[in-house]
């Protein structure tokens, strides 16, 4: 079957959970409900792949090691663009090759999206000016500087604006499955977060 | 300050989520509110690593690649074990050198733990017999089959009964939020989820 591919950006001090939600969702994503279909790749919509500025492993917050799938000179088209958060987003603002990279493949992408403090490299880029946005509560007041005419929501938990972002660290789970749900329908998404055990919030 | 080993069992096929949304949960639990202290561990109680069989790369459903902090043979000792399910755990089942490794380790551990079909292990390596314990809810039956008077409980979340099973996938979270709290207070839980933007169940 035809399939969309994701293409997670991770770096040094990641948030774990920020790009994992998503990583977990998108390839979990079964069109055929059940824990069977999940043993092969015969309904997956989604083929997922994590990216990196090179293809040196990454350390995430905490100290877990993720070996990158592509670093960036040979990362494959990406339709769904995940731009997750965490510390280590506050050095990749001033980064102009991430910075770059992301606004390069956000322009070739079907969708972009962010999780947590993603949103402050995407609003950078300025791809968040003139949209509504949000980003972990604790980075509400950055996005607001960051993006001259962001209107930064501060009670939702996802923001679907051409750009999609979302809320904290968890709230990427909740992200990714509305990005399923508006790809592939409401039944698809919910059967993928009762695999999961997840309940959407 | 003194701090808890969180050791977190990792292996060829292990479900993203099952053992990343732990590892975020114990790796950025604070006795110390808010954002700031988590860009120390000066309040931190756990100090959290991934061991598998050996040193090298395991790669989890869906692709992700992870190093391990450590393998069998150099692992530190573990007050907290982690074992998290995903298809992996079939094979797992009848590999009785990871079958010794958790039951060594977990008669050395001040708490043990499982995520979704991770409870499979420690019901194999005799755990869970005459205890209550949970699962992912495609595994309920088997967990039944393998322990012999393991009383399956098919509705809770989170199982505490000495030792501490959870539903699939994202039941993992809640599983060590609970963890959290029984050993540091409901605030420092609760606090930790709000940090995370996640909504305990």
């Amino acid at each position: 079957m035809q399939t969309r591919s994701v293409g997670i950006l991770i770096f040094e001090q990641v948030e774990v959970l920020d790009f994992a939600g998503p990583f977990e969702v998108f390839s979990r994503t079964r069109l055929e409900p059940g824990v069977e279909s999940r043993r092969s790749l015969d309904t997956a919509p989604f083929t997922v792949f994590t990216v990196a500025e090179t293809p040196d492993p990454v350390t995430a917050t905490g100290g877990l090691r993720v070996i990158p799938d592509h670093g960036f000179g040979d990362a494959p088209a990406i339709d769904l663009l995940v731009v997750p958060g965490g510390f280590g987003t506050r050095s990749l603002l001033e980064d102009e090759v991430v910075i770059e990279w992301i606004r390069k493949r956000a322009e070739e992408a079907e969708l972009v999206t962010s999780v947590c403090t993603g949103a402050l490299l995407l609003a950078t880029t300025g791809l968040l000016e003139g949209r509504r946005a949000t980003t972990h509560w604790g980075a509400l007041d950055l996005l607001a500087e960051l993006g001259d005419s962001t209107h930064v929501e501060r009670e939702l938990r996802v923001v679907e604006d051409g750009v999609i972002t979302s809320a904290g660290v968890s709230a990427g789970i909740d992200m990714a499955l509305l990005v399923v749900e508006r790809l592939h329908g409401r039944a698809v998404a919910d059967e993928t977060a009762r695999y999961m055990e997840y309940v959407r919030r």
